[in-house]
């Protein structure tokens, strides 16, 4: 990379994953719109035809700063990279599909299924031998480069980034905290008519583990956004809060009434920092604790992202085609920003996924958590967030020890002491040992065509 | 306080040692030019005339945002405080005389004698009762203020602030990092032709007690000023490096070449972050390892602070009378931009000393180090910094032992025991235990008007 | 002192409180076994006739080894001791009978009311400068002797003896644990049939506060205890378990029918290490989670204690005058042994309080811990006892902090603050500000005569 | 297993190179002796023939007690164990020629080869995939089983161990700390004329990493070992000490004259646990700092090894055919003590390596490190060993990350980074890249045929 003139140009970022109808077309928008960054951006993925699509489509973004690449593989992506973005899709929705609904057979509902539960444990199965390859790729090729994860389980993959290759510069990036500092802005137009304050403006101290984080302290300018959530959660405790039509978010709160939230803010004292379908599978939302339908948030079925990704392959069709011209927008998210920072042109404090090294001081050391941290060029240092407060600690300390399960699990490829960690979850808790049993092989055999690594 | 309009009204600052005639004009200085913040600043002084002259010289300052006031009392000055700033002179040049030229009767040269050395310990003896009546009065008066500290022994000054009241939100700040940004910025135009590069623009990681802070990494931009400074340092060695007439810094680095620093960037690999002066004492000084004439650094006398502090009562006495009008500039100090981001108005990340809770991990915890943090509303999180690399540990974990050992001396309020810590510093080991009980007596009994609370 | 042929002789033990009619006896008692130990016990009291009759009761015990002498003052006790040990009662059973029964009148009941709640923390109150004055002498007369405390609050004293004196090599010895083990041992004959199973041989991890341990493992053997523990507690949960009239413990567990920390095993699943009256109030005892007259456990008055002291004078009278010898007993108390350990005399692992310095990984530095520990000669190395588990962590971190914030409030010497810290107490949660302020007042000024080092 | 007053009978240990002539005939010894110990040992070794030679020397051992099996395969030997052993010799003695003489082209010289430098790097990068293996084996098939290694490089393996299966519980067991302890009972002997004092009754205090551990204090009974030491270094730091004859450990410290240890001594202030030879390469003994004819301290060769081999040959087939009988003795180790107090048939205090949890405050969390431990039934618990003492820490905080950076060399499976991390190796500073590249090359060439598994 080259600078001049407070300018960085040449610089080379590898895409993993760089196929997708969604993360990649953001990464586009963003990099239009940063004025003083320029350079490659390599899109390698699986299926080589959809990142060449995705570089006809990033090629015609405005502006001349930007150059999109298909790479015909890692290397061709990766070799000298100063970042690497990692956004894949472990699998198919057949995958997919199993993780979310199979366990339904037995009384388990998940919201999500893609980071906790009997879901996320065996999507992170298929995931972390795919994260040791990019890991492996990146001491191989790039061992400097910053490495962005957008995938998910998040902590999961974080954790095995760095136990693959330990000196890797690796962090996870999640917006759902974004999405509760914006709640906290609405929360203050509600309750005293200040609107519009940019949701960074919400400081906030950030602890707990990737979609089951937590505030323990919020303040905007002289107010303590503790006292004002108080207020609005007494205001629409029952009614719950739908603001429609407004996000922007992809994982939009408001298509829940963010009622489960303010539940666990009036039970624990501390403001949850995510959206109520991912709060709930760390719940025991397996005893109905959170029935969705009591509680008001959707589960999001995969027939829905199935339906969801045809929309997408048209507009990329349609923006491949010309058809359709991206309109740019202020995406929200923060992945451009933290380049700059990490480049020198900016500092910036915001809350990132990687293993602790004391920033939690209650939480074990290594496990990955989510707090604020410092970007400045060439450091990302996370900051001291203290403890985990007694009351949540339970539970959080749970979802650690899970994370670390599955991690463990997926390390040791084999499948029988895969099963030993699967059936200690917490979600499944009410399930005979048998049933346990059943259920897993029962995932496992259909997602099979990801596991072949894993010995019996 | 009052917010509006992303301005902070209806401030409170008290300001203990207010009647000074330097710091309190550079705060006078910088709150003046501080836009987005008003209200009244309360000077507390022992010396009551000092601190009422000083309100008169600070209404004078140009602007209408704050208003000047003398307290009769610390309870006048700190009720109710949101900040409060602590720089005091403990004791009279009389003692620091004794701090800084006693020892030389034994032949114990010391470069400022505030910090490490028998000065130094002498000094935290008068210090720290100071600091715990100081931590006391905060308790009572204004629990939740922020306490910003500059008056050294900085490290254990913070140490006592802590260990008195334990859930103070103090932190000391220093500009001698500052100085040595500056000087990479120098070297970055020396050796890269890239001047007037504001010194914040390096971005560096510091670990380390005050005065002897050292940086584990450096960039700006492109560079890794680690690989600008070698060269430089090759191109400076012999010569020394004196840019003379052009800094602003109280301690200015201008004084020395910069040799005793450029010598232990070459002994141990990483950039010393403060004064040649500071950094000798912490490096067998007394066996003359860096002897003043052969390193070209000045030792400071006491005879030149009272010629000095004669100068500044004159201009205390101009600016009283209106015969001088303060020239406003910049100041180059931080503490009005911290106060701001911990109001909310900003964020910024920069160097503080605070108790060590983990930044630092190969150094115990407790000890007061220094190392950047996190500004932001009502936080100042440090952020992990990491460990002490292996070749300069010895030399910063025995300074840490010392601060560590100067405040169990000064708390336990017992010379005796004193005695024992005074024997056991690295600065004057080269004398025999009688000549060093021979040393602590002379020191104590120069200063007894300020130690009669200790136990013989 | 003087080693030969594996005895040392010439020992020199201050005891402070050596007045008492009790632990006085029983140190006796355990030093007349102790063959390879000889020496001479400074017993000193503020009641000195106490000690000067003790000092001849002590002489009267079989044996050559140990001589008693009655000492007039703190420096007479202590000046060059290898060993102090610390017993004293903080006040008179006036201030007790305020502390445990100043609450009843607000509804809050106390079954001890020296550790916890309202009645722990004024006891703490006066205490802590007792602590700090033993400290202080320690550090100029015996610095380099071992202390063992059986105060109580006992955490706070041992964080008092640390804060005053950070050197000191000092822990707390309390037998809660060995009741514990015994209990285990007593659960073995019952579901096993093996009897008589030395407490000793109950392997068990240690971790909590004092009076509020627990047990995270625990093996004799070939039997994992808590797989027989478990069945103990489905035998004897709604009957209660009470073996009558064979303990030797001063605070028997038989008094209490053990039905609280068999209802704690179930909820939580680990086993709560000391008798119900302790761990009763660390639970919501105020709300009546455990009513005594439900739960079969007693509340101890201080007319009973008054009673007993009694009985122990009427005890004292009759050894001074010879009219009673003293059954000589195996007492199971562990101090010789930790002295003989601590000499060199063989190695030993056992439970102690002492400041966490990472023997317990979740719970905050420095705030006093009960774990194992290895003593061997002039070493007591607490061991690494891990992660307290998630399900009990919320109420041991809550009397952790508890224990801290009274170790804070004595250590201010500001009952305004103090006043502050109460308040936050758990045990009078149900109260209002008001009430809260009125019983710390009422209980402040029942005990005033103690209390006069106060800032009001 | 099965207990019986207070006897383990049924006991199953797996012992992975079970063929070895050397450690298998010691435990034997030992079990032998062991009269609470019953059960059956299961040899596992990849020379088959070995094993099965084993079993009929082990049968021929004195006693009723156990029964020897050689294993055809891994899970024969290791399906329900209680132990494992692990004593394996990773490769052949050709390629040990390779480790410790091949670096000689280049002017490198090695005591031993086994642990540090070039030597240590090669052997780790063979070592640790079998280590991986094994973990795997105990995970798969005895995941509770006690692990004991003693295959060198012994923190690297021990590292392994815990990467591949962090549940394990594996300890590594050295004899270098136990012939510091004898040098000191030695030096209490000739100094004072107490003689024959057992090791054990030395109590010390352990920091630092296998093969450079270092006493931070050391006592017997009433005297200071220290400052007998001091005198036994003055008297014999010239001429060496040298008491021929008399030692039965494998690494016999008397091979040398301690001449290093003592130099260490007096240089660092710490007492130097391991033989010369080991010490030596952890310094800088490629700069000759040590060289081995002026310290008086033997080079090992393979040579050697090889005869030696032959002689213990020739003894296995003496013993198989009863042609010699096994001379029962004592032989020192502690391994069949720690198997008694894991059973919990005893309580003891000793040495072990195993990650660091806090144990040695000041060097990396995760880090092997060797302290002491409490071993009691079901629990292995490092004791509180706290700071590496500055003046040491730089040498052992760099052993320490050169033993990290094997880990991850072995774990990457990638050649090229292995010689990255090769290159950055203390004991070949002195090469230039190309010649460090050039012996890296030619020591992988050599030992190939154990490296199939790495990525060129």
């Amino acid at each position: 990379m080259i600078y001049q003139d407070n300018k960085v140009t040449d610089l080379k970022i590898a895409f993993i994953g760089g196929g997708s109808r969604g993360w990649a077309w953001t990464l586009m928008n963003d990099l239009a719109r940063a004025e003083d960054m320029a350079g490659t951006v390599y899109l390698y993925d699986i299926d080589r035809q959809a990142s060449q699509n995705n570089a006809v489509i990033g090629n015609n973004f405005p502006g001349e700063n930007w150059r999109y690449v298909a790479a015909a593989d890692p290397a061709g992506a990766m070799t000298g990279a100063d970042f690497v973005i990692v956004s894949i899709l472990p699998g198919t929705f057949d995958e997919m599909e199993s993780d979310v609904h199979a366990p339904e057979a037995f009384g388990i509902y998940q919201s999500v299924g893609d980071t906790a539960g009997p879901g996320g444990f065996v999507r992170a199965l298929r995931t972390v031998p795919m994260m040791r390859e990019i890991a492996a790729n990146v001491r191989r090729y790039c061992p400097g480069a910053y490495v962005i994860n957008y995938t998910n389980p998040m902590a999961v993959c974080i954790g095995a980034l760095y136990r693959e290759f330990p000196e890797i510069k690796a962090y996870g990036c999640c917006h759902e905290v974004f999405g509760t500092q914006q709640l906290l802005s609405h929360a203050l137009e509600e309750m005293e008519g200040i609107a519009d304050v940019p949701r960074q403006q919400m400081n906030v101290n950030v602890v707990g583990v990737n979609h089951f984080t937590w505030f323990t302290s919020a303040y905007y300018q002289g107010f303590d956004m503790f006292e004002v959530y108080r207020r609005f959660v007494d205001k629409y405790y029952e009614s719950g809060y739908n603001r429609k039509g407004t996000g922007n978010w992809l994982n939009d709160f408001f298509a829940t009434d963010a009622r489960v939230r303010m539940d666990l803010f009036r039970r624990f004292g501390y403001i949850a920092a995510a959206g109520d379908r991912h709060l709930a599978e760390f719940m025991d939302f397996s005893d109905y604790l959170y029935d969705c339908r009591d509680w008001a948030f959707g589960l999001t079925p995969v027939s829905w992202r199935r339906e969801n990704l045809q929309k997408r392959l048209d507009k990329s069709a349609r923006l491949l085609s010309g058809e359709e011209v991206w309109a740019m927008r202020d995406t929200g998210e923060e992945g451009t920003l933290q380049m700059r920072a990490l480049l020198g042109l900016s500092t910036m404090v915001t809350n990132i996924n990687v293993p602790n090294k004391g920033q939690i001081t209650n939480l074990p050391y290594g496990t990955v958590v989510e707090t604020n941290a410092a970007f400045t060029r060439n450091s990302l240092a996370p900051v001291l967030a203290g403890e985990v407060p007694a009351s949540i600690y339970p539970m959080i300390a749970r979802a650690a020890a899970e994370n670390d399960a599955m991690l463990d699990a997926a390390f040791s490829l084999d499948l029988s002491y895969a099963r030993e960690k699967f059936a200690a979850l917490n979600l499944i808790k009410t399930l005979t040992r048998a049933q346990k049993d059943a259920l897993f092989d029962t995932m496992v055999k259909n997602t099979e065509k990801y596991l072949g690594m894993y010995r019996k």
